[in-house]
């Protein structure tokens, strides 16, 4: 709660630290509130900072939503090991109507439709999750590894949104469903390279 | 060309050949001009009846296309062995891009956020191709049937949604995608009940 001054040598350290006291009090705050009814005075408040800061570092509203929401993304990622990477995907899609932790995941998978985050962040989003897809394909054939990724990633647009509309699979049985489409993402993803299959356990 | 007088015993006989005159008219003039261009006047021009048919025939110009759309769309479901439908389907969601003769499949899958259709044939048509899709998963257990279906229609939806959207897959190569997306959907679906993969041709 000790507001941020900016002056001397320990500007670069407050800084930092005053980025991620924003990023924080946002994240909290989007997600309790919605990103429509938080408001950048609350953000800051929360934060202990005062709200130019806010402006100054990240722009506006939008630009501090699409930075916790890629850092948010980004760590779904980044939370085990890259080996289990698809079946920690798939159970955070499926515990997405629970939790707001999944909500990351899906503003990539529905990016176009999220007017929330620019065109600059979707498109570094969706390249990191085609990326980290593609490499769990075992092949020299890059262009494949990725076709294979981004068919994995439209599944999980579709259930995404076939779950929250009255469409067919609005009514998808949980457990049954990720053994499903687990055995089916295998298929399509093909075995693990040998170096991930071998990565020492938490790495 | 012929107006439709509905008198005496061939009152039947017409009323089927209007029905099939108008929906044909529809078909056509939705799929040139599409649906907000099209007007009712037009279609029954085009079929050689007076509109007044149409509305009582089909209530209004939405209805006209629900049901065009209904018939289109259960038509890819009968166009050919009940055995090949996994590949027929995936034949034509590919071929989207450029052949009109997806639409009805792409409406079955984006009902929701179709507002011409309405509600009832939203469901008749997902009811259909949810259950079309489960005949070919070989269990006695009919709910996991249905899941198996559910997911896969889910994901013919999101590689839909990403190849007209700036999303992941938008690039989706045809040919290389859909020998992936069929590999991955027979380890979904599992093999073929024994009556289907026996059936004579061309049943």
């Amino acid at each position: 709660m000790t507001s941020a001054r900016p002056s001397g040598p320990i500007r670069t350290r407050d800084a930092a630290a005053t980025r991620r006291a924003l990023l924080a009090a946002g994240r909290e705050l989007f997600a309790s509130e919605g990103f429509d009814r938080t408001t950048v005075r609350a953000v800051a408040e929360r934060a202990g900072v005062n709200q130019a800061l806010l402006f100054r570092y990240f722009g506006n509203k939008e630009g501090l939503f699409a930075e916790a929401i890629r850092d948010d993304a980004l760590e779904v990622l980044e939370a085990g090991p890259r080996r289990d990477l698809l079946e920690r995907t798939v159970a955070t899609l499926f515990h997405a109507s629970s939790a707001a932790d999944a909500e990351p995941l899906l503003a990539v998978l529905r990016g176009a439709s999220s007017s929330q985050i620019g065109a600059e962040v979707r498109q570094q989003l969706a390249d990191s999750y085609v990326s980290a897809f593609a490499d769990l394909v075992d092949t020299p054939d890059r262009a494949d590894a990725v076709l294979r990724a981004e068919l994995f990633l439209s599944w999980l647009l579709g259930i995404s949104l076939s779950r929250s509309a009255d469409l067919p699979g609005h009514s998808l049985d949980e457990v049954a469903a990720q053994a499903h489409l687990l055995r089916a993402a295998r298929a399509l993803l093909g075995p693990l390279p040998a170096t991930l299959a071998t990565d020492p356990p938490g790495s």
